[in-house]
């Protein structure tokens, strides 16, 4: 190769999820190409990313303020709480714009397969959370998948000591999909018809 | 949105080719996932590349240095030039091993679709550097593509009144394919068994 800082971009470019050697190439031309509109901008966004980006210690959610900004604003519906797998749902239900309450990030779901148990998910937290006297409904919008619903039963169960609700996205999310990958109005119309698990 | 800093990083990922808004999503949560080990790193690669990296003068290649190491380097092959489309194919020459002389980036090929002319592409200084005396040979790199062939023609054509040896590469290389997506071994072989068009 011609160059090691060159190719030092590119290898760390290759590294990104989906992004392969070639097409780490490719970007790295494009990048060049494009120093003062692209390369240098993005640079910067990186390096204030690494220096700024928290987690929100209430919920999971990134922000570069603890607690983050949907967690502290005061708009938003305090006896509501949405539990999702990771922030890249919590994003996808934001540009549905059809949740005006709070989120809680799991950071994944069980899994027999992979060996994740309740201890490697943020369960303990959502179960303090849920003692707060404001909570009374409690989302659970989870993949449609096997690994997900299972979690739903485990959230569930964990939470049958309390008197919240307890619902769970309605069908409409296609069995097997993953919210992330959902249009806004299908996520919607899941929210909005959204079926109890209890207390209803 | 969470966040305008972390959407400002998504932005400035989804322009990246091959990336659209949600592989940047999902690049920007990986990348804050791995902080210390990869974002402040690329943040640092792409400030230095930004900053530091050149186009050579000569041949058109990137590199740190003007005259990029390829031409500077006296191991070289002095006397023979390998015409190349873009950057990307000289990299993967390079990373055949299988050519020891200099190169010259044109910048792309003739195109009547695209409204691309000799003008558009760095002909002249191939001209150029053609009439220096210890020049034997030319070797037409191009992608075997309609244009590229075109492109092997005209400048064949216009290298006309020099006495040096014109090369392109042998079948081998795909007809319709591009020189950045094949093997080592099948860039080796066609170099190896490149076709004189004239001069043998
Ligand atoms: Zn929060
Ligand atoms: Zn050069």
């Amino acid at each position: 190769m011609s160059n090691s800082e060159i190719d030092h971009l590119i290898q760390l470019l290759s590294k990104l999820p989906g992004l392969g050697p070639r097409s780490a190439r490719r970007a790295t031309l494009y990048l060049i190409g494009r120093r003062e509109s692209l390369l240098a901008p993005l640079s910067k966004a990186m390096a204030l990313a690494a220096e700024n980006v928290k987690i929100c210690r209430t919920c999971g959610n990134l922000d570069t303020v603890d607690p983050c900004a949907i967690c502290s604003n005061p708009k938003r519906d305090q006896s509501i709480i949405c539990v999702v797998e990771d922030i890249a749902d919590l994003w996808a239900l934001e540009r549905s714009d059809a949740f005006r309450g709070r989120y809680h990030i799991l950071g994944g779901t069980l899994s027999a397969l992979d060996g994740i148990g309740p201890d490697e998910l943020n369960i303990e937290g959502l179960v303090s959370r849920v003692r707060e006297p404001q909570i009374t409904e409690v989302i659970l919008a989870l993949n449609a998948t096997v690994d997900g619903q299972t979690t739903s039963h485990y959230i569930s169960d964990r939470l049958d000591a309390s008197d919240v609700k307890i619902s769970r996205l309605a069908h409409g999310v296609p069995v097997g999909g993953e919210l992330d990958y959902l249009d806004d109005g299908t996520l919607s119309a899941a929210l909005k018809s959204r079926r109890s698990l209890r207390g209803d």
